[in-house]
């Protein structure tokens, strides 16, 4: 490996993300690499259809985060946002009333679904919604095709122990991952076809990142869709990745619930592994995991300790620029 | 013709309505005919396609006003409404923007939206939103088949002078009737069918209403949907309908632009004769057109001048009074 291979073109760095954490680290990475060439391939196994719309959660965090959009208090969602939709919803008997979707954001997902409807692939589409947002990355889902990620839950109180599958939406947002996930499935990957651009990408990347996104239901799809986890492998680039656990314990969100429903401990080195040198050259681990790197580099990985916690914006750019410099360690 | 025909029933009251107009004219008739069993027969050729999503005009606007949710200012659309969702709309350059949906109004087309496409025909659509508004009537859709009203326009500064059709809607709310309508179509009506109940509600009447809606947009829409106008004629019993136009004039809209269209003066003698003695039994005129009654009554419709301007409930439920009363006479 060597980087660049010439210096005609900007550093091309493809990133495989899902919603909050993925969109806070692009928003750290294009700071610290703004003259990249970035591509994000965004999971689309949390979109759900609400009201007869298609709402995709993770694309929308990336582009309302990127493009100046977002609720930054929540990290999901717009800013100034209002529910007058919502409650009229409501007043109507029609749910769910647990997915909060606001006045702006009912929008997106209304000129999306008017989009589909006319036929454009959603590929399209997200590239129709970013001529607004801007983003400053080339947004393209990881397939056109639907893959609905499933939670496999217990039937509550059911004397034979039944179980029951649920969308990731409802097991995250509304059940608060407050049960054990025996299982987690994302419906349909199996036939599912890279969007357009996505092997593209992977194949011309100088650098491919995972951020800080949950390993199994946000980079866990995706690599779940035949032919992208072999395009990554097959690049012959620096793969390197952040890990979402510090210290034992996801940074945000409920990571562990979903780790546990595949075997996999909640600990950097679990994930690492998880992942596993067939795929990944480099793994980031908090300081406070520092001990950790030792074990991980027997595994034949890469890894360093630096701080991984997204407080700032700075804070944010400088685990990019670790994440980057990782990577010119290991193509040396 | 014999009133009541027993005395087991409440009495029967079907009425053809449009929107605004209509609209006003219910809550005045509940008001006079509080024990009535009141049938509403909308117009949905207004109806038209906005970013994906079923909008039901005049059927809304019976709901909002009887169900106490109408704008009164304006007579249509959501009392406290907010426009976010058209605001993002524009902001993506996704149109029309001269159709003022707000955000309240929004959440009713998305229900819609969504059932008709999970198959409920929108008489059941109308029947759920209904559950909500409880509007005091029953309010059937005319038709659960697609009717669209077109207009026929000049194409501007056309040199050969040619046409074109554009929905009304778009002649009505874009235009503001601004230019001629050179024909009035409503697309689609030849081959619709009476929803469900219509013709039913139109064989038990007792009583059949035209409030002063538009005669050509709004009743003579719903009168071109084949077995309608036969019903209404085979019903036996007494048809009175209320002028639109007083004084040589449309009382709100723009009726005289699509009376034109169809070759038929703006005057309450006009319009009479245009449903004509085979349909209409009754034809109240406002008091300013007293000296037309002598010729409408020569025509065959009997008629008198009353107050016909609905400036308040009570102006209202008086006319309805007299509508009534018009039925009663010419039972006897």
């Amino acid at each position: 490996m060597s980087y660049p291979p010439d210096k005609l073109h900007s550093m091309r760095i493809v990133v495989l993300a899902g919603g909050i954490g993925g969109a806070r680290f692009l928003r750290g990475l294009k700071q610290a690499a703004p003259d990249a060439d970035i591509t994000v391939i965004g999971n689309t196994g949390d979109d759900i259809h609400l009201f007869g719309l298609k709402v995709c959660p993770d694309l929308d965090t990336v582009m309302y985060t990127l493009g100046g959009g977002i609720n930054e208090e929540q990290g999901w969602g717009r800013e100034g946002e209002t529910f007058q939709v919502k409650a009229e919803l409501a007043a109507y008997g029609v749910g769910p009333e647990w997915f909060g979707l606001g006045d702006r954001d009912f929008a997106t997902h209304i000129v999306r679904t008017q989009m589909l409807g006319a036929g454009y692939p959603l590929s399209a589409v997200t590239e129709a919604l970013c001529a607004r947002w801007k983003p400053g990355v080339r947004l393209l889902p990881m397939s056109d095709d639907r893959v609905e990620t499933h939670v496999a839950v217990d039937v509550p109180d059911s004397p034979t122990g039944e179980r029951k599958a649920v969308h990731f939406q409802e097991y995250w947002v509304k059940m608060r991952a407050s049960v054990e996930a025996h299982a987690v499935v994302p419906v349909g990957a199996d036939q599912a076809k890279p969007a357009p651009g996505v092997l593209e990408a992977l194949a011309a990347a100088d650098v491919i990142l995972f951020p800080p996104s949950n390993p199994v239901v946000s980079i866990g799809t995706i690599l779940a869709v035949p032919g992208i986890r072999e395009a990554i492998a097959d690049a012959g680039v620096p793969v390197v990745g952040l890990s979402p656990i510090v210290g034992d314990a996801p940074v945000r969100g409920m990571a562990d619930k979903v780790l546990a429903a595949i075997g996999v401990e909640s600990t950097a080195t679990a994930v690492a592994q998880h992942y596993g040198s067939g795929l990944l050259d480099g793994w980031l681990v908090d300081t406070v995991d520092a001990a950790s790197v030792a074990e991980i580099e027997g595994a034949g990985i890469r890894s360093r300790a630096v701080p991984l916690m997204m407080t700032d914006l700075e804070a944010t750019a400088a685990m990019a620029r670790e994440a980057l410099a990782l990577a010119e360690e290991v193509r040396a």
